[in-house]
Formats: structure tokens, sequence, C-alpha cells
């Protein structure tokens, strides 16, 4: 059988919602109805109900789904103007299904409404539900063995605390078992791999209630990661004739109102500081460009001084509603691997290029395989809303940047309406080890802010010009990059980026000089040692620093105390090698430089 | 003739304050005075002018003032009740000392007060003052050939910007003519040196009027400063066995009621950013320790994990007053070489002398030769008012801080009433080059806040205990310490932080191919470069180096071509020597590593 495509599959899980609710209703006659759509994994169906259920219920729940779908119900669609279908929800005692009709007639002048009913074996209705269509013929379409009930959640109806607490059903549906199995795999995985447990049973990061939400503090260890990952970052920029600097993380609201800030972008900041006197009002910074142009406009510049690129692992601030906040994922603290570089039109395309040639490399260091590129583009219709009123500007940068990939030979799509209000960009989407999908990074260029800020140089004819802003972050936040890493690696981090790279296990007391002796030559490379005293047996050792994910575990007995050797355990081979200290060290040096992948040991 | 001693020269100050008035009125009777306390070079009066005078005046007033001196003038005292006294300044229309009696009648409850006169050859009264004492005996102890005039200024008269704009004239005054000139010497140098011409000179950061006042941005060529002091301290703090963490710039305002800091520190804070809902109010932080207690109580720790040392370049705001501001040494953003360090009582001395020493291993680092440690303590009279009201721990730790200081041999002096709100400090005070002074430092000990904010270790016998903390921040904050270099250097750097350290100057186009090669092995080995194309001549670009400070300036010629050679200016002391370019890479490289004073070629 040939597998279903996107649109199919969306067909198939919008389906599967009617058969949960047909399903409910079978087993719990009498419980309110509320809403079900499809979602990128399968479905779920909002519910009241009048006594709770429990995961114990599933069973029973998919079993009665499977029934339905054997009948090989189909679907009939039935147009009723909103007083019948009204009376029709009303007669069943569905109340909110009457308000949804009710608020349809009030707010959108509706006055037909689609129901869908569903028709068992002999024809007869077995359950209709309010619904715009879009499902597949027969429900025996839909392969009885690739959804399964996930989980329950609470959901307010209309997402207003205010209103009833619903119970959401969620469905994981699939085309095939298989792609079930595998999606069901990557969810054990990804529980496994939760950047936030990790993060916790790691010791990488915390969140203090005092501080408050979203504003991780980073402990050592995971200031260990970041660090490594701003090393990679200067090294990479000053190779790419970056320019770092370093600005404050406040500014006058008036900056903010003159790059238009506070005019696009206020509802993502935090409020002002505000002074009762002449000294008005300061902000965080939710980006670090109005910074950055100040610098290049503290001096006057020519042509000469072009491409300008200006780096800065710049801490920003914005203002996520606190429901959304997630782990390092969403958070109001952004420290941003952000430049701007400052460039004539001619030089754009180059620039441009080096931008995602900067990506391959990271993902390639990072073991990213599979990616996307996005070009988002402005939407006509928003422009002076969402975006700057200048169209013809618009139409040139987006083309500009399309050029620039293309010639790159760079694979992207286009989404209408997501660009940045100064610009098109470039949203990065990349997958983790585990097949979970994250956006990374933006690269952005910037047609409007550089003239409205009053930036300029001279060019080679002595004539004033603007030049172009490309903005980016190829290695997006330490917190999103972090928590994507996490994942990645399941927190057993390549040698270069692990918090403790090698922990030092003398077998006995007899061995404890030795050991300390190497983690001093350790030490004295760079390199991150932890040292495990002999008080405990040294299995438990082992298992405390397999715990820690440290990448090698260097056990020191007689034998290796007499050969000036080392027994090296490979953490995540298990593998165990014995080998000459110098060697260790010397390669173990190596694979760090290199920032290798796999440590070259076991 | 012996040098007066401090005590002497204070009072030689404060009767030449006398001098300055007299020889005011002496030129313009009707003059109104105001006060004229002696300051650190000297003294200063205010006046209210009839008419407004210039620098064109100085000439005349310090010849008065001789004049006045010459006479052998002596000093009366008169005790007067606080009517007379009104009567007295009333009839010669001096409103300022009247205004002065009454408030210390009204405030102070005084009822007698007395005036300083001054008599001339004759024993008539010359001019008198109201005044507390403490004089020379004969204006003849002044030596004529050790005072000033320096600069006028406005003054407001009780520094109320609502009450009269007076003129205030300063005045240089030393014990001898060698000690003025030596002063003046130093001023004229520490002009040439000053930090905020050299800045833009050297283009190391900038102020925007956009961002804000005291709101220092780094440019490039500054941000390398940053950065190697930055590397500096990582490496430092690496052995010295700190752990770096990283922490958000703000905190709810609960944090901050916790700590203590909203009841004691709330004036030096910025205001806060409110939300209308449950969310409060979030404040930047004026300090780092808070973030990093916090920290320190995300996990539970034993007595196996002190000392614990804390490390951060954190990120503090302040709100200094607008008019205090001054370059980098008084800004609104501090980027502080902070740690806390969290240990016990019998670890404190350890601890605290190892941070003792921490700071001469910089002061030797950075050619700083004279410094004095000043321990600040509490006020008795302020307990529960500036300091936390714990007598017994105060002086506990004053004495745990006095004893671990003598052991380590450090000269130090005691100040009341100087502490933090926490616990006592250590206040740095170092000169630079040309005899400046500058309060670069603190450490400080507390024995309050870790206990407020539930800060606890178990001990090796199972007990909960409070961790004392020590702050330290020896590298200063980013602002005061580049801003002290920059004239202690005079903005010719030590190699290793220099923001290039080799220009490269082709004698002629012949020659480009060869200089860029030398270029490109000399950034492969990590030195930074500027490259002056032949386009402009080798004296031009020469001087060009020099106004730029660059430690090195290396031309190539045919002669170096051929000889692979490099021919190196050291722009200190202008000596041009030839060397292989293979030497000249091996010795810079090592100055650098090494952190060397001066370039050891030329």
């Amino acid at each position: 059988m040939p597998e279903p495509v996107a649109d199919d599959l969306h067909k198939l899980r919008h389906s599967l919602a009617h058969v949960l609710a047909q399903a409910v209703l079978n087993l719990w006659p009498g419980t309110q109805i509320a809403i079900g759509p499809p979602i990128d994994y399968g479905c779920y169906y909002d519910f009241l109900f009048a006594k709770p259920i429990s995961e114990d219920d599933f069973h029973a729940i998919e079993k009665e789904m499977r029934k339905i779908i054997h009948q090989g119900q189909t679907f009939r669609c039935d147009e009723l103007n909103t007083a019948d279908a009204r009376k029709y929800w009303k007669d069943r005692k569905q109340n909110f299904k009457v308000e949804l009709i009710e608020d349809l007639e009030k707010n959108e002048n509706v006055r037909t409404v689609t129901h869908y009913a569903n028709l068992g074996p002999k024809g007869e209705e077995t359950f209709a539900d309010l619904c715009r269509g879009g499902h597949v013929e027969n429900l025996k379409e839909i392969p009885a063995d690739a959804f399964k009930i996930m989980t329950l959640a609470g959901a307010y109806w209309r997402g207003d605390e205010k209103r009833e607490q619903l119970t959401r059903i969620y469905v994981a549906a699939f085309p095939s078992g298989r792609e079930l199995d595998e999606y069901l795999k990557m969810m054990e995985e990804a529980r496994k791999r939760d950047h936030r447990k990790l993060g916790k049973e790691l010791d990488l990061f915390t969140f203090s209630e005092m501080v408050g939400p979203g504003l991780p503090l980073w402990t050592a260890r995971g200031t260990v990661i970041a660090d490594e990952i701003e090393k990679l970052a200067r090294e990479t920029e000053a190779e790419g004739g970056y320019l770092r600097v370093r600005t404050p993380h406040i500014a006058k609201g008036k900056l903010y109102e003159q790059t238009g800030h506070l005019e696009h972008y206020k509802a993502a900041m935090f409020p002002p500081m505000s002074f009762a006197n002449e000294e008005g009002e300061y902000y965080l910074k939710p980006m670090n460009c109005p910074h950055h142009h100040q610098i290049f406009a503290s001096r006057s510049r020519s042509y000469r001084d072009l491409p300008m690129r200006l780096a800065e692992y710049g801490h920003c601030y914005r203002h996520e509603e606190s429901g959304v906040l997630f782990g390092l994922m969403r958070v109001r603290s952004l420290t941003m691997n952000d430049a701007h570089i400052y460039c004539t039109e001619e030089q754009f395309e180059n620039e441009f290029n080096a931008v995602i040639n900067l990506y391959l490399k990271y993902f390639a260091l990072f073991d990213i395989k599979k990616h996307v590129m996005r070009l988002s583009l402005h939407d006509p219709k928003e422009l002076g809303k969402k975006y700057v009123p200048k169209q013809d500007l618009w139409i040139k940068t987006e083309e500009m940047v399309r050029r620039a990939m293309k010639k790159n030979g760079v694979h992207f799509m286009e989404v209408p309406d997501e660009a940045a209000f100064y610009g098109p960009k470039i949203d990065v989407q990349i997958w983790s080890a585990i097949g979970r999908e994250f956006t990374l990074a933006t690269n952005q260029v910037d047609f409007d802010v550089p003239g409205k800020v009053g930036l300029k140089y001279i060019d080679s004819n002595g004539a004033e010009k603007v030049p172009l802003c490309i903005h980016r972050a190829p290695l997006s936040t330490h917190e999103r990059l972090i928590g994507f890493l996490i994942e990645q690696f399941a927190g057993l981090f390549p040698l270069w980026l692990a918090p403790v790279q090698v922990g030092l296990l003398p077998v006995a007391g007899a061995h404890e000089d030795s050991a300390h002796d190497l983690e001093k030559r350790l030490r004295a490379a760079g390199i991150r040692t932890q040292f495990f005293d002999h008080t405990e047996t040294l299995g438990k050792r082992i298992r405390e620093g397999e715990m820690w994910k440290i990448p090698y575990l260097a056990v020191i007995g007689d034998k290796e105390v007499h050969d000036k050797s080392v027994t090296v355990r490979n953490v995540k081979t298990k593998k165990q090698t014995t080998v000459p200290v110098d060697e260790f060290i010397r390669k173990t040096t190596d694979d760090i430089v290199e920032r290798k992948l796999e440590p070259g040991i076991g």
C-alpha cells in the first residue's frame, strides 16, 4: 500500500479525532465534547467528562476506536442553517457546540454550517460533528495498528482559565504501524534525553524562583560548555575577519524609538525602567543591533572600512509569556552568537554566503545531519503594520538573498509572512540525532534600520551611502544551542565540550599518588579532570563517572603504575584500553584541539 | 627647612583659603564670600562676584595673595555669641555667612561661634572669617612659591541648583615649590594620559547619547584589552580552583528584599521594571552575589564541596548620579572581575590570603609599584542603619581579617565607617605611573547575607552550618581597570594587551607580498596585526603606527626580503633592530605568553 502523502495524513488524523469522540461517547454517554483538531503527530480531542478518566481507560478507548474503524464507517456532509444546527446540539445537551455556533453567528456573521456524520454498516448515523471537512472516505483507510493514545492533559475551554477545565486526550497517529513505532521510540529516547532532566542530573544549569522564570543560571559545568562554544565562535570569527565588541544591556527609550523596536517589537520587550526626572526611560536590550549601530556610527567610515563585521556574544532580554517558557528552549534571557555585517550591495552576496558556509561548518562539528533553510518573506498585506512599508526594497533584497543562496547551491524553501520587521530572513531548522526538529538560528538582511539611525559611509567617489546590514547568529543562543546539544548527544558530549573530560580512578590508596600525578599532567595540558578517591569501590566509582557522562574514566592500578600506562574506559563504547600515559595525553589533547566528535581511544 | 607633616599641610592649605578670600575682597570689595575648605591638593573658596572674573585675573589674585603672605599676618581667634556674629556679617552685607550662622542656631542649637581674624603688620584687622580654626601661626609660614591658582568652576551655594551660582577658585598648594612643580608636572602628564582623550584617539571605547550616560560601548580595539584581561583572570582563577558560572543581569525584586539590597542599597540601583500582573518587579542586578548565592543553593552542599569559589565577569548596573559620571572611572555599567568564595571559618584565613596574593600578582603584571590596603570597618553608631545590626559578628570578622592580613605580612590601615552593609572590606588603593591615586578593588567578608538567604552545608558531623562568603574583585571592573591602565601606560600597552601588536609596513609595492606573508605567519601565531599599505610614504605610515601606539612596527624592504628578516621599530624606545623573521615571531610569541611589560626587541 503506498503511504499517504502529507495531505492524506492530515485527513487520516482529522478523521481519527471523530473516531475518538465517537468512542468516548459510546463508552461514556453524556460526555460533553468540545473540539478536536489534527496535530503534527496525530490529533487530540477535548472533553468534559462526568467522572474523570485516567490512563487505565486508554485501552478501552483504543479498543472502541478500533471497533469503529473496523466497521468501515463513512462520512456524510450535511449543510444546516445555524438555527437548526443549534437545535441539533441543544437537543443533545452539547453546550460547547451550541456556543461555537452562536459565536460563528455573532462574530463572523455565519448563517450555515456543515456537520459531518459518520454512517455505520447499515447506513445508520453513529456520530456527527460540527466540522469544515477533510476526511478519509471510509474509516477503514485508517490503519488500526498505527495509532496510540499518548497522554491526558488539562485544557481550559477556549484557553480561558475562567472557563471549564476540560480533559484533552492526545493520540499519536501515523500512516503505518512502523512509523508509529519509530515515533514512539523517538519519544522514549527524547524523554531520556530531555534537556531539562539531563540539565539537572548533570548539574549544567538551574532556575531560581527568586531570580525569575525563563532566566537560566549556568552552573560551573554548564558554563564550561558555554565557554567552549564561545571559544569556537571567537576562533571562527577571528578567521572570518570579524571584530569583537562589547555593549551594555540597556539603552534609553529614544534609541528604540529611532530603530523602530518600540513600534514593531515592544510586546517582546521588558517594561521600561522609568526615572521621574529628565533621565527618562531605559529598556533592557531585546536585540544587539541598535548598540552595534551606535559603534558603527561612533566614527566616520569609508568604503575601505567595509565590510565591517561587529561580533558580540550579546545578552538580550525578551519578555516571553510565562506560559510558553520551556527549559532552555524558550527563555527570557538570550546569550546570542550575534554579529552585524555592514557592507555594500556589491559585497552582499559574498558576505551572505560566507555566513551560510559558517552554518555548514558548525553543522558538521555538531553532527547535525539534517537541516533545512527557510527564506522568510514579507507579506504585502502587512506592509506598514508588521513590516516597514518599503515594497521595492523588500522585493529587491528578497531577490538578492534568493540569488545568493541559489548561487551557493543551498537548498531552501520560501515562506511568506515570517520576515523580520526590517527585512527578509533565513530560518535554519535542524533535526537532532533522534529526529526531533529545532529552529536554531536566523540570518537576516536589514535594508531599513541603518538608514533610519543615520549610518553612512563615504564611497570611493566621495559620496555618502547607507550600508546594508546582515544580522547573523549561526550558533543561535547558548540557551537554545546547548538545549539542543544535550538532546543531540544525550548528555555525553564530545571531548572538547564535556564539562569534565577525564575522571581519575585510583584502584586503591596505593595508587592515589600516581593518579594525582596524572591529574596534574592532564591539567597542565588544559584537560578538565575530576578525581574519584578510593573511599568507594572501583565499580561504584565507574558507575558514578558514567552517571556524570564523563567521556574517559582513567583507572590506575599496580600494572598501570609499573608500566607508566593508564587503563582508559570509554564511557560511550564501554570499551577499556590500556595505553601509555604519554600517548593518552597526546591523543586526548589532539582530539580536543580538533574538536573530534568521538573520543579516539576505545 | 623640614617639610610640614600632613597636619601642618592641612593648616597651611586652610590658612591659604583665608588669604585667597582676603585677596579677592581687597581686589573686588563687595564680593560675597561663601566657604573655603582645604582639599587634597590645596584649597578652594566660593565667591559671588559682582562682575564675572576669568583666568586673566589669576595673576593679579596670586600677586595680592603673595603680598598678604609677605606682610606676615597672624591669626586671632574671637569667640562671639551668634547674635553678635550675625550682626558682624550683616553689617558687612555677607549674606551667606549670616545664613550659615542662622542654620547653626536652628539646626545644631549653637549659641557661640568662632571668628578667625587676620592681623596686619600694625596689628590692624585685615580680614576675618567664620571658622573652626586650624591655621599657621604666621602667614609667612606659607611658602610664597608653592601655590598656584589652577582653575575656576561654577558651584551652587550649598550644592543646591535652585540657589545662587557661585564661582569656585581652586588653588594648588604644597609645602615647597619643588612639590608644587612635581604636582603641576603630574597634572600636565595626566592631561596627556587622560583616559577619555586617549580612549577616543585610540578608538578604545565610545559613549552614545542614545544609549545613555555612564554606559560605555567597547569598540573592537578596547574589546581586545577587555578580552585579554578576562583571559588572564580565567587562567589565574582556574589555577586557583575557581569555578566559572554565568548568571542573568536581572532578578525579581523579592531576591533583593531577601538579601537586604532593597533595604540598604536601593539608592544605587536602577528603578524596577514593573509588570501590572502577578509577575511583579524585576531589577537590574547591582551586584552578582545574590545570583551566585542562588547557584550555591541550587544543590545540597557538604563540607567536601567547600571552599567553593564561584567566579564570573558579571555585568552589574548601578545608578550613579549623572553629575558624578566620569569617563570609565565612574560609570553605570560595571563589568566586574567578581567571585564569591564560600568557606568555613577554619578555611577563611587561607582563602582570604590567597585573594590578597592574587592582588600582588596582578600589581606586578601591571607595573603597579605603590599600593595601600585599607581595612574598612563598621561604625557602631550606624548599626541597624548603614550596617546589619550584629555587633558580635562585626567585631569577630573584623578581627579575622586583621589577623589574616597581619599573618600574611600585608601593610594596611584601618578606616571606620566604610564597610559594606554585610561585613568588613579591604579597599585597595593604587598609584599610577604618574603618581595619581585610584581606588581599584575591594575584598569583602560577608557574615550576614548567606544566612539570610538560607545558604547551608552539612559539616563532617552531619550538622547544618552557614558558610562565610568572601566577595572579591582584584581586577576591579573592566571599566575602572582599563581607565587606569590607559593612564598607567599612556596608551602604549604591553605587547600582550595591545589591541594591535605588530604593524606591517612594506617599503614599496614590491614588498607587499612578503609583508602579507609575514602577516599571515604572525596571525597564525595568534599575533594581532595591522597592514599599512604603501600608498603613503614610509615616514607617514610610521607616524600613523606611532599615533595608534602599536608596540612594534615591522618594516620590510629589499634587504629584509632577501635576508628573510624584518626591521622592527620599537615605538616606545624608537630603536630599530633588524632580526630574522623566525626569531621575531618566536620572541614576540614568548613575550606575549609571558605577559612581559616591555617588548623584548629594540
